[in-house]
């Protein structure tokens, strides 16, 4: 089996085991799957919950496309002029009903190209709409703890990443509290899929036991309000700046998997202003680059 | 009075007269006004409405900013090395509470650079929840009655360039039933003016008759789901497409002011098709390019 059917392969089976395990802790939500084949070569399973007892919308995306490796990339490395490329992935954003319980993001990604090139990727980022600091430290700390098997710079590294690439700068807020992101990681690619499979399987656990640990906390409709204005940031950063929905729908992508990452409702209110000393301007306090939750 | 004055004084007054139709049209709401400050120069004066009888959330904009011309314009120009730009215009964009009354858009702009360097831009496009075709074929009238004072191409070309760039590519569907758009028109700077004026002049009197036409049609619960779904797309049509959005984010413009033209509420379901021979299949069959409506 060559690298990239080894990766692939890894790829379907956490997207399977991901979603057992995310509706294991829903307890209701049931993925429905969309298999999709890309005209180029390749193609997906597009695996999307919606109004589960905790998640109401989501997606578990897989996908494996190959073909002509792209002009842009040829632009950067005149050495892949004529060669084919292959990436597969696994990408995942779910919007949960309460607003007690945070957004969550994560993506694994490998890529190559020609004979010689090929890279990881992936991260995982979580946006709280209220900042919990119990929730941010263990989030981080299961990061760190995932990072410091296969590297002790990788958390640190990763995490200062985060910090920059999950950020609204129209807004000058991050996303939310970040987490660890990377890109171009090449090297040992033995040790570095390791390393991205750590990252993969500890998505699922982390992302469950918040889910279970708020999922009775009560909530008002102020909350819910607000989950819907930080919803719209969610939107704003999403159709803005994420770099692989920008490449998505610029490469004529599949619309319906690229966007699954946008919440189920948004508001916008024109210029919303928390009330000062609020639980809503608190959050809005800690939507910053460089805090040390660890 | 220099052009540029007599211009952006002309823009200050359109603001105001085109607040007045919209507040008796209306009959309820009011607009709320936020003056700011660029702090390279210039300013502008934000009128917002929330809540109206019928406008539920909108903004008519007006900006006059000025300043050191920027890089990317002296890299298209070299003449404009150390020169001074300035900019004014106003931006509108209103989200109606009824499902059964279009969202609609309308901008004029006015551009100089240097000793010699100046255009017109601007545009009025129409996006209804529902398509209903006398209200296109008025519509498109009216503009094409307004262009056709100023010159017998402009409406042909103007639509031909709306249908080109309201288009939401990834959707494969235009973001609404279009309207003129035209920008960096140069020449006959009074010619240019007075047409200008009349497309500003003419954009109040058309949307309130549309406003009143549909204000009193009943709905029900599934058309206010179908303009949720709609007003998402007008949302990534915003947000990843137009290019005074991108243009304001990127130089540091006024989110608030921007981004007054994201809907009050937005729903991204996924994989939303519309029921076959449904009104809103019917709509979606005509947000397509090149439809003649006149």
């Amino acid at each position: 089996m060559s690298d990239k059917e080894k990766i692939s392969t890894w790829f379907q089976h956490l997207q399977a085991d991901i979603i057992r395990q995310l509706e294991e802790g829903d307890g209701k939500g049931k993925f429905i799957y969309d298999e999709w084949q890309r005209a180029e070569g390749g193609g997906g399973k597009s695996a999307v919950i919606s109004n589960g007892n905790i998640i109401e919308k989501g997606g578990v995306n897989y996908s494996a496309v190959y073909g002509d490796t792209p002009e842009f990339l040829i632009r950067n490395d005149s050495t892949l002029a004529g060669s084919s490329f292959y990436a597969t992935g696994v990408s995942i954003v779910l919007h949960p009903e309460s607003p007690m319980i945070p957004i969550i993001h994560m993506n694994v990604r490998y890529f190559e190209a020609g004979e010689n090139v090929f890279w990881f990727g992936g991260g995982i980022d979580l946006t709280p709409h209220y900042v919990n600091e119990e929730d941010a430290k263990f989030f981080h700390q299961t990061l760190k703890d995932a990072c410091d098997l296969h590297h002790q710079d990788y958390y640190n590294q990763f995490k200062r990443w985060a910090d920059d690439y999950f950020f609204i700068s129209h807004r000058n807020e991050t996303r939310g509290v970040g987490g660890i992101f990377f890109d171009h990681l090449s090297g040992d690619k033995e040790q570095l899929f390791e390393f991205v499979k750590t990252v993969g399987s500890t998505f699922a656990p982390l992302y469950v036991s918040l889910m279970k640990k708020h999922a009775s906390e009560p909530y008002e409709p102020i909350h819910k309000q607000w989950q819907y204005i930080r919803r719209g940031r969610y939107a704003e950063f999403n159709l803005v700046y994420d770099k692989g929905t920008k490449f998505g729908l610029e490469t004529n992508g599949r619309t319906e998997s690229i966007l699954m990452s946008l919440p189920p409702r948004a508001e916008w209110a024109y210029n919303h202003q928390p009330q000062a000393g609020s639980n809503e301007a608190l959050t809005l306090s800690m939507l910053k680059k460089g805090i040390n939750w660890v």
